[in-house]
């Protein structure tokens, strides 16, 4: 059985391309809201899942002894453009801690943002690990360690202790087994787990709503999607499809996307979280995906509502700036 | 019916992602060779077809007249990367009719190549109209209407007489009636048509072999492969998936990509043409099964199949250089 079209790209009067792809919304108990296509197969969520890697900064009091405020803990768990204020701010992050970029195992590349990118060619010489899309994590990472007198050196190791910290985490939150059988090796090199869509899901709406969660873990979750719903910028930057999404709902949206075609989000209101993967890994279907379900729970008519239906149906423009076909959702997720 | 999985990333032990797609193999006599998926569904060839364009420029005496020798015909059927070479090249084809920058009607843009990209926010203020990946096709149009005495402006236009040209080639080259129903407005501007994939082979096919076309078109469409063969850098660039194909092969196959996942090849020596579509429009993925499939007409142990091989599966590596998991064709294709 292959998963649904969910997304599709037009030209002229045709279809010129066709996404695929499953779509899992659960409760804080675990109920299935929705699913589209095969919610049981094991999905890396990738930098989707990074507010949940980010649980023990907080939950270990890291983030309150450093003084990390919302934009810290936004950056925690973003995947950024490496715009200045997102490089500056990891800075500062690791020199709370007394460690500079040297303490960071991410690895170092260009922005995948071109306008980003055009900058950075012309005020810097080469990137460095600041400029990571997933600097702050690993900021959030080797702070984590300095406050629980854990060395950071090697933090992205399988077996090292913080590495074990956030599988017990996210082990008790997807309610799935996580060991070596369905690990991988991350851009950024830390070990993520495939696990079902379904159960990310319901990961994400136990943070949401607290369900089943101790007080210090359930407090710890609200306070990182209270962070990167209040500062949106830090958790992706100019233009993305995270930080837009958050802004189109001023607090009632948690999003986050991860590579390969997975997006998850939450509402925190209703109580219900959302995950997605386009079989094909492709990003601009997952925000697409992502945002066609997220409207299904806004009114028809609300402001929210609206601008997420824009996000799920984008007119494409050619290098004139002439209208040459559009992205949307498919009537099957969109209905 | 869905089309077949063609190709499949890996990470770790498992597959993150895959890619749908179909693939047609057709000799010059329109013989079915080698079919997978859905391959009479019309599909817009997108940069592709750019050889088939290229016909006009060279049949009305233009490409002669100009002194176009193997580089200027390459950039002529390329999507290039926008390095300097391909600049300068395109401003020199434009030189020689009188003409320059400002005749071009593509579009500027940064190159999408990350290194080309560094290197022009360097260089440059902003990108012009030549460091448009068509901007090759595009000097070629306005040459070949200068040199038959048509006013080149408006040249992007349906009805324009250079678009008429190309029109009535490419629906003698496919045997595809073209027209506004299958007609999209492709990136630079210009009509694109939807085809069935089996009809763009065929045509790539008559061009390989000169099967069916008058001695005009047959020595237009060798000279047009064999430039491209020559001088594969200048129908793409450094590190680009035709470029290396054309470089594995010297001058045993002709290959040019498209956007939104199409990818077309011929092997004029076996006398058979290749078109494959990704359906989810992914350039990996149109990479990986182009290689995949030519490979399967060469033999086991020789260089060629071995180059082609290896674009076919590729190891994929992190901002590290950690080898995290494998890009290839799945069984189906590469039988």
């Amino acid at each position: 059985m292959s998963n649904p079209v969910c997304v599709e790209v037009t030209r002229g009067n045709l279809v010129e391309s066709r996404h695929r792809g499953s779509v899992a919304v659960v409760d804080g108990d675990g109920k299935l809201v929705l699913s589209l296509g095969d919610i049981e197969r094991g999905v890396f969520p990738r930098s989707a899942c990074k507010a949940m890697q980010a649980l023990p900064l907080v939950e270990s009091g890291a983030a309150d002894a450093y003084c990390f405020g919302n934009k810290e803990l936004a950056l925690a768990c973003s995947s950024h453009n490496g715009e200045d204020a997102h490089v500056a701010l990891a800075a500062s992050m690791l020199a709370r801690a007394g460690r500079d970029v040297s303490a960071l195992e991410c690895g170092a590349h260009w922005s995948s943002d071109q306008k980003t990118l055009v900058h950075q060619a012309r005020t810097i010489d080469k990137p460095t690990a600041l400029h990571n899309n997933c600097s702050g994590k690993h900021s959030g990472f080797v702070c984590a360690c300095c406050h629980q007198g854990i060395d950071p050196k090697g933090y992205v190791g399988y077996d090292h202790p913080l590495q074990q910290q956030i599988r017990a985490t996210m082990q008790s939150l997807t309610g799935t087994p996580l060991g070596h059988d369905n690990c991988g090796t991350d851009g950024c090199s830390i070990p993520n787990y495939a696990v079902p869509l379904r159960s990310l899901a319901h990961g994400f709406a136990k943070m949401a709503t607290g369900n089943g969660l101790e007080p210090l873990r359930a407090k710890a979750s609200r306070r990182l999607f209270e962070a990167c719903m209040a500062e949106p910028f830090y958790v992706a930057g100019t233009g993305r499809a995270c930080t837009k999404l958050m802004q189109i709902a001023h607090g009632r949206i948690f999003a986050k996307t991860g590579a390969e075609g997975v997006f998850c989000a939450a509402i925190p209101e209703q109580g219900v979280a959302i995950a997605v993967k386009a079989d094909d890994g492709n990003g601009r279907a997952a925000e697409v995906m992502v945002a066609a379900t997220l409207a299904r729970f806004f009114e028809r008519g609300s402001d929210v509502h609206a601008g997420l239906t824009t996000m799920a149906n984008k007119a494409l423009s050619n290098w004139n700036g002439i209208h040459v076909g559009d992205i949307r959702a498919t009537a099957t997720l969109a209905a």
